[in-house]
């Protein structure tokens, strides 16, 4: 009883903020009660011939999801949603001229999106709205018996990451977040090297989100930005790191982060906000004050003694990076280039005969049998559809997804752990253990 | 005269520290006394025609310099000390086969080099000696009326860094820490692109120090390790980052830290140390317990808002890097190997061509006309022999030198400053304000 109480209050508060298209900002809390759920680490739900999926916001993301999901057997696309309701047309036609069955379209209130999730033949609902949308809209639709992914992150408060693991342990339905650098294909085949002992014990890993968006935070929606400028709101009304799992997500895989060792404690530091304002300058537009520092750094220490580095910087004119660097007391992975260096020669970066000798032996296995489809496919070089793939495979197998509600949380959990740390002028800041010591015994996943 | 009494304790604490070849381990004190100082800043010592030299230490580093300094027409080492007398007398044999005087010899005591700050007709006391000798040594010869330049690090406790800066001050001597890289060909490339304004109003830096000294460190001197193994010592008894101003050096001079901006904040995170034990295990030596972490993260904040990552791992099988990088709001510069992205094609490193001629365009004036000099002289590159050339000419010419005694102890007190933030789990430590201030005034240094 005390439970429904709870999860019914914490509904109210999703409904509140989905009100607007989710788009106001909720209040930040780091408090968290320590409340019992019997843990979804490798959870399986009953198998399923085929994934009927809703998928919600046909923005960016939602809009290069379709024909993904579309292309997979074991999927089929029942219901569309959306704001603007010409999106939901053109993903409709979409489908219907691959051949695919008509799905139901909600579009046209902010609200609308419930309908969809109560919608009875949908087993997923995949949530590629803005930031503030995914965890009400996650949690709604747990609640409407639906297992539930998001695009990144997953929450932008503990609480709501709360919310995401309460509701997924009380309506045993699966939520994991759609971080798709982990299916890229140096993130598998550094993975691989990882879980092969080949560099040896890890030591350190390093994540980033260095991405120029100047143009697209300022831009209206029709020439390439946020709808509604929204990713820009969050720079207006936020510091720390809005925008680590890109980075975070990979490296936490290869250390067996919630399967083994957990993130402790972590300590954030910001530059001041400058590039924006300056962009803004230049462009003659008016610019409203930028809260969010230019570049954050976010250092992590783990259970077992190992330490993470994340970056995210979305201001300054520099080349894309997500870093992926792990190191270990046999070698080093590092990225953007991909770069190897092992025992006893580890003193340089391998040639480049050398990697792909090492890439062809230890390229990881979902790569191996799907690469050359998943390239075909594209979706940022293939890992989106790979990542599309797995997530259907394990649902209609019954198996445990690669990743799960623990992940989601503690990865999108530093969205306000950072800002908190970065406000006390880099204060150390505890991380929660979401999975309330189930990490001590949870086992790897498949992938 | 209450400055001389404290002076008079900061001698007998440096006595002690001094006796057994300094290679006890003094007791960390983080907190320091408002003591007030005339500023160092800028300070020009009356010219001279030739530097006349003691050299203190000559082991790997001070038999490197020994021809360095031999080839400089405005330099005469007049003196040589080290514990061991072979080393001594192959030096002073090699400067007269040079046609250079022969120099006074010191050796065979471990106080022995008081002696040689003592000679009366030297200007300056260089000094190489392993990191706990470099304190005690150069206020002692700032005491003798020497100027007195130090390996790096300068100092190992905020104490002793309080102590360079109040002897330097009250003796009117010049302290330098003889931080080569910060005339490396590509730090002074990034410094002069910095100066000109080129990567715009700069946002955030990094340095590091990642070399593999798993064997040196294990290594007797005999066979290329370091005498008495003093570096493993103190990763036996140490933690934090030991070694931080290879990579902080040149990123505070792109930073115009110490004039105009300072250092406020770190924190410091380390991983647990790894690598050294199973190097030991490998190489079946009796391993003795380390404390030093394998990997040390350091951010630190400044007055004006930039953020810095410092870097420190000796222990991993990693390619060597100083990182090197700095990001502005107009592009960014970074190393290993060495790349440029500039507005308005940041998003890509600049093509070899491009980078080449950007480099003819900015190439700093130091290695522009001495460049061919340098490189043939080598010492890292040639980044040795500027170093010396610059400290030789500024004193001959009654400049200020490039580096001051404020650099010195706000680069090295992060051997204390790092330790203390790891050991407390990360928590944010203030940096001290060396200058007293006198930041806010100083003025760049012509290199």
């Amino acid at each position: 009883m005390k439970r429904r109480t709870f999860l019914k209050q914490a509904l109210s508060v999703s409904g509140a903020l989905a009100a607007g298209g989710c788009i106001s900002l909720p209040e930040m809390n780091s408090g968290y009660v320590d409340r019992k759920g019997k843990s979804m680490a490798g959870f399986r739900a009953p198998p399923m011939e085929k994934v009927r999926i809703g998928v919600i916001g046909l923005g960016h993301r939602g809009s290069g999801a379709i024909p993904r999901l579309a292309m997979l057997p074991n999927a089929e696309i029942l219901a569309l949603c959306d704001l603007i309701e010409d999106r939901v047309a053109r993903q409709a036609k979409f489908l219907t001229e691959k051949g695919r069955p008509q799905p139901k379209c909600y579009a046209g209130s902010a609200e609308i999106w419930k309908t969809l999730c109560e919608q009875p033949d949908l087993d997923l609902i995949y949530i590629c709205t803005p930031w503030l949308c995914h965890t009400p809209m996650a949690v709604h639709a747990m609640q409407c018996g639906k297992h539930a992914v998001t695009e990144v992150p997953a929450a932008v408060t503990v609480e709501q990451c709360w919310q995401l693991v309460d509701t997924s342990e009380s309506t045993r339905k699966h939520f994991m977040m759609l971080e798709n650098c982990c299916y890229g294909e140096n993130e598998l085949f550094a993975l691989n090297l990882c879980r092969k002992g080949i560099l040896g014990e890890l030591v350190h890993g390093e994540g980033a989100y260095i991405h120029d968006l100047r143009a697209s935070k300022w831009n209206a929606e029709q020439t390439g930005g946020y709808q509604g400028q929204w990713r820009l709101a969050w720079s207006q009304q936020h510091t720390g790191n809005p925008y680590p799992t890109h980075g975070l997500g990979p490296v936490c895989r290869y250390l067996d982060i919630n399967r083994g060792d957990r993130m402790m404690t972590l300590t954030s530091m910001s530059s001041d906000p400058v590039g924006l304002a300056r962009y803004a300058a230049n462009k003659q537009i008016k610019a409203t004050p930028i809260r969010q520092g230019d570049m954050n750094c976010t250092l992590i220490r783990t259970y077992r003694g190992r330490t993470i580095l994340v970056q995210h910087d979305t201001t300054s004119p520099r080349p894309y990076s997500r870093l992926n660097l792990i190191s270990g007391t046999k070698g080093c992975v590092a990225d953007y280039p991909l770069r190897v260096a092992l025992e006893p020669n580890a003193h340089q970066w391998m040639s480049a005969e050398e990697l792909a000798k090492l890439k062809a032996a230890h390229a990881h296995p979902l790569w191996q049998k799907q690469g050359e489809l998943a390239r075909k496919q594209g979706g940022h070089g293939g890992m989106d559809f790979l990542m599309d793939y797995r997530l259907c495979h394990c649902l209609t197998q019954g198996l445990p997804l690669d990743m799960d509600v623990y992940d989601a949380a503690s990865w999108s959990c530093l969205v306000e752990l950072t800002e908190t740390s970065v406000l006390k002028g880099g204060t150390k800041v505890d991380i929660p253990d979401f999975t309330r010591r189930g990490w001590i015994t949870a086992a790897r996943s498949e992938v």
